[in-house]
């Protein structure tokens, strides 16, 4: 149950909080859409699994199946393990792996990021650009999860909306159209 | 420590990060000075106190000091009480106490906003948009914190860098010169 007032009709999650309060959603839809989708050396398809990953770790159900449908939408099936179990499953390119255990990292709060954590990004092949990204968004889904869940945006059930949803993200981005 | 390479001479904390990266530091500033300077019904002060506040909470040293700094430079120092022990301290203003406490539960987790924080809040006489601002604003800090810390942003340990860098917040706010 929403604890503002959104219109009953509109889209679930955050769409549905950044349609109720057009300055603010442009502000955090560009946002997302440089995090997500500007220049930087982490392929935006795993940008998005780093999203869903640090959605599970917080707990917020509407982000973390959105975003793990946009990550396998745009970057194939094989992210299905790592979207959905984390960077230890059976299958994770070892790459990806490294910079999910980081943003779990990050989930548990910036004290929680260690050097050695970072010294094992490096030797996946990971420069300063992608640790900082890295870490950015991650910081940037621990902030979404908790306006998703602290104004309690609408949670669908079942995966029509989230397949729908994630198909859009990677089509069109976040730019609010 | 810095987890990435930042200039020796530039400046700490957060700012230090952002210059680092100028893409990043642009879109990260813009969207601050949307969250803690644009329209809406809590004044930007009491925005600087929020920050302070779950900066606190996060346990983000440099955040905590700077945000205490600029909420004070912008509302005077009988914001002191409330940016350094959170809103049971004696002689917060009960509407600021209202969203501090509400924005502390939004540090804990999304899950962690019940609808107790928020009735408090709408009793001590704000709206949606307010209970909205106040904890977008709260999970800003979430994300702002964990990048600091995260990348172990440079912390000084004497006051002056941050009553300069408050009085710099609350003069010209978070766009980039």
């Amino acid at each position: 149950m929403a604890r503002i007032a959104l219109p009953e009709s509109g889209p679930p999650g955050m769409a549905g909080l950044l349609a109720s309060r057009p300055a603010a959603g442009a502000a955090v839809s560009e946002f997302m859409q440089h995090l997500l989708r500007g220049p930087g050396p982490i392929p935006p398809a795993w940008r998005e699994a780093i999203g869903a990953h640090v959605s599970r770790r917080n707990d917020c159900e509407y982000c973390s199946r959105t975003h793990a449908a946009a990550a396998c939408a745009m970057g194939g099936e094989e992210l299905r393990a790592a979207v959905t179990e984390g960077p230890d499953a059976p299958g994770v390119d070892p790459r990806l792996a490294a910079l999910l255990a980081l943003a779990g990292a990050v989930a548990d709060g910036g004290h929680a990021v260690t050097d050695e954590l970072v010294a094992a990004a490096r030797a996946a092949g990971w420069d300063d650009d992608a640790i900082h990204d890295a870490v950015l968004v991650a910081s940037a889904f621990c902030m979404i999860n908790r306006y998703v869940d602290g104004l309690g945006a609408r949670t669908p059930t079942d995966p029509e909306p989230y397949r729908r949803t994630g198909a859009r993200l990677a089509e069109r981005g976040y730019l609010m159209s």
